[in-house]
C-alpha cells in the first residue's frame, strides 16, 4: 500500500505535536503547520527519527492564501493529501462585555474558518481518490460551555457543526469527517496556567490541578497526548469509513 | 410597572417581523432593525397599530460600529434595553467545495459575530438594570446539520455555544439566554424555494411542501410565526429567570 | 370551542399538582392522579375553585391495569382526553454497588413505563381525534447526569428516547410529544432536603440553598411551579402542533 | 503485566461474538455469555484459535440471579474481571398502540437493567482493584428515535444515561464507562431483514441495503464488527482512563 499523507494544522507545539509524532510513528508523511520560531528543524527532526516524509509550512491559519499554498505544496509534494487534521487554535478569557472585538474575529478565524479553507481546499481531491479523513480537533467546549470564553466556546460549537456539514458531503466518497472533544491536555500553555493558578490560590501545583485546573472535569487527570494521536489514528484508518 | 423595549435585529421581514409583532401586541417598546426599503414605513405602522414606542434603524449587521449605534440610540430614547433578540441571518447554499469565501465570511459576521457584538453592548447594562433576556434565533440547524449549508450549521452551532456562554455570565445578574431552534418557517423566502423547487420536481405547491420542502420534518407543517412570538415571550417574561 | 382535558399522572402534590392548577385556572378538565390520602378532597378543591371538570383516581403507577382504568374511566367521563402529562416519579440516592436492586425497578416502572403504559393507552383514541399533546415531565438528569442516581438518571434518559419515538409517530395525526427537564423546583421534598443539608453542613437554609443544593445550576434560584405550568400550557396549545 | 479478563453479555453471535475475537486476538480472557445452543463450542474454538483463558456462561439476562452467578464464577476463574461490556439486547418492532407490556419490559431488562446488575457487581471489586473498564453497546438509538421502536430507543437512551452516572462514579477509581453509538452491523438479524425488505419492496437485496435498510445512514456502508472492537479495545485500554 501507498504511504499515505496527513496534514495537521498547528502541528510544532502542543496537541497538534503530539498528534504529529503519533502519525510519524504509523509511518504516515507529515505536512507539519506552525508558527513557532524553531518549526521547520523540529518537522525536520521528527520526521528523521520516524523515516517518513515531511514538509513545514509556517502558514498563518489567519491566512487563507496562505493556507491554500501550503495544500498546494503538499499535493505537488505527496501527489495526495488523505488526512486534514484541523487543530490550531486559539484562546482568550475575557468576560463578554470586555471581550476584544478583534480577538472575537481571530478566534473565529484561526479556530473555526482555517479549518473551512483547508477542507474546501481538500475535499475535491479527496473526492477524486475516493478517499479522505477529516479530524476536526473540537474541545470538550464544543459541547459546553464555560463563562468568559464566548469567542472559544462559539468557535469550537461551530466546528462541530462544520464537521456533521462536511461527514454528510464526504459520505458518498469515501470521506469520513469526526471532531475529538477531549479535556485538559497539558501543554505548555496549561502549564503557565497551573503556574499562575497555584500562586493566585496560594496552594501547591499538585493541589492546585484537581481542585482548579481540572475542577469541571470527573477524572482528575490530563488527558494524555498519546490517546488523542491514538484515536486520531484510528479514526484516520482505511476501514473507519463509518466511524 | 414601567414599559419594557425589545430589541430585535432583522425585525423588518420574516420571522424578526413576526416577533416584534408578538412584542408589539405584549405593550413593549421596539427597536426595529432591518435593510427593507420600506422598513421606516414598517415599523412605524406596526407600533402605531399597538400604541407602543419604536426606533427603527438600518443598522447592517455587517458593521459593528452601526449596530452600537442602534443600541446607544435604543438607550438614549428608552433608557434601558430589557429584551435583546438576536434574529438577523442569511442563507447561502452550496457545496463546501465551491462556497465562496466572502459568503462564509459574511455568514459567520451576520448570523454570529452580530449576535455577540449586541450581547456585548448591551450586557452592562443590563447587569446595572439586574434584568435582562437575551433570545437567540438559532434554528434547528443550530443541533443539526444538511448538505451545502456549511457556513449556515457552523454559525447556528456557533450561536448556541454563544447563548450558553451568555447565560452563564449573565446568570448572576437575573439574565437569562435562551436559543429557539425552529424548523421551517413560512417566510417570503421559502415561498420563493416553493416555487422553484415545485417547477424544478414538476410537481405542485402543494406537494412540494410536504416531500421536498419539509421533507426532513417529522411534522410536515410549516412553524408558525405567531408560535416563535409565543415562544419568545415566554423567555422574555418577568418569571422566567429560570428558563 | 369544546373544554378540552386534561389527564396528569403525580397531579395531587409538587410539580404535578400546580400544572394542574394551571390548567385549571385555564379552564381545562382535570383528571388527577396521586398516592396522597387527601387526594380526592384536593382535586375537588381546585375543580370547585376553577370551575372545571374533574376526575380524581388513585391509580398506582406501579400498576399497568390502574392506570388503564383510570383511563378508561377518564374517557368515559369526558369523552376524549387530550392532554397527557406524564409526572410521576420517585428517586432514591444510592452509590451503584449498594443500588436496591427493587428500588432500580421501581424508578424505572413509576418513572418510565408508567408513561409507555399511559401512551400507548391514549395514542389511538388521540389519533382518532387527529389532535393529542403528550408531555412528559423529564428533568435535567433526561439530559446530564448526577452521582448516585443511577436509575433515576436512567429512567429520565429513557423517558427523552420515548418522547422522541412518540413525537415521531403522532406527528402525522396532530400530536405533539415533548419532554419538560427543569431544574430544582420547591416542593415539600425538596424542603426536607434543604433542613438536612444545613444541618449536616451546619449552615444556615439561605446558605444551603445557592452552594449545596443548586451548587450545579448556573441560576441560583428554583423554578417556580408557575413556569413550568405556563410551558405546559403553550405546549399544550392548539397551535402548538410544531412545537 | 498480567493478563486482563474481559465480560461481554450477548457475545455468542453479532456484535458480541465479533468484539469477543477482537479481545481474544488482543490476548485477553474472555467470560462469554449468550443463549445460542452451539455457544459452549463457539467459545471454546475462539478460546482455543487465539490461546486465551476462557469462560461460558449461558445466564440469561432476564435473571439477575444468574447474572450474578456468571460474575461470581468469572472472579473466582480469573480472580478480577477488568473490562465488563454490556452489549446483550434484543429489539421488537411495532407501533406504540400495539406494542406488548411484557415486549417492553422485556427489552428494558434485557437491554438496560441486565447492565445495571453487572455494574453493580463488578463496581466493588473493580474499585478495590483501583482499575476498570466498562463500555455499553447502545446504539444510534441512544442519541436518536426512530417510529415503531419505542421500548429500543427508551433503553439505549437510559442506558446513554446509566453510562454518565458509572463514569461519574467510577472516575475517583481509575474506573472509565462509556457507551459505544454504532449505525447498522451486518448480523445474521439484518442479513434476515435484508432478504424481507427486498421481497416486500421487489428490489434486488443489493438495492435495498442503500435505499431501505440504510436509508438514514449518511455512509451507505455497515459498520464493520472489527471496527467496534478497535474501538473498545482503545476504551480498554491501560492508558484510557480519561476516555
Amino acid at each position: 500500500m501507498t504511504t499515505r499523507t496527513v496534514l495537521i494544522t498547528g502541528s510544532t507545539s502542543g496537541i497538534g505535536l503530539g498528534i504529529a509524532r503519533s502519525f510519524a510513528r504509523a509511518k504516515y508523511n507529515i505536512i507539519f503547520n506552525g508558527l513557532e520560531k524553531n518549526g521547520s528543524e523540529l518537522a525536520a527532526g521528527i520526521a528523521n527519527e520516524f523515516q517518513v516524509g515531511h514538509l513545514y509550512s509556517p502558514a498563518n491559519a489567519l491566512d487563507s492564501n496562505q493556507l491554500r499554498t501550503m495544500v498546494d505544496e503538499g499535493l505537488q509534494k505527496f501527489k495526495h493529501i488523505d488526512v486534514l487534521i484541523n487543530n490550531c487554535g486559539i484562546q482568550h478569557v475575557a468576560p463578554i462585555e470586555n471581550f476584544p472585538d478583534d480577538k472575537w474575529a481571530d478566534i473565529l478565524r484561526i479556530n473555526l474558518t482555517s479549518a473551512f479553507i483547508l477542507t474546501k481546499a481538500l475535499l475535491k481531491p479527496m473526492k477524486e481518490n475516493k478517499f479522505g479523513r477529516i479530524i476536526n480537533v473540537a474541545s470538550a467546549h464544543g459541547l459546553f460551555a464555560s463563562e468568559y470564553k464566548s469567542a472559544y466556546v462559539a468557535a469550537k460549537h461551530g466546528i462541530l457543526g462544520l464537521t456533521k456539514v462536511t461527514a454528510l458531503e464526504g459520505a458518498p466518497f469515501n470521506i469520513n469527517c469526526n471532531a475529538i472533544c477531549p479535556g485538559y491536555v497539558r501543554t505548555p500553555l496549561v502549564d503557565g496556567q497551573i503556574r499562575d493558578q497555584a500562586k493566585s490560590h496560594d496552594i501547591s501545583e499538585s493541589e492546585v490541578i484537581p481542585r482548579v485546573i481540572l475542577q469541571k472535569q470527573a477524572v482528575k487527570k490530563f488527558v494524555p497526548i498519546e490517546l488523542i494521536g491514538k484515536l486520531a489514528l484510528l479514526l484516520a484508518d482505511e476501514q473507519s469509513a463509518t466511524l
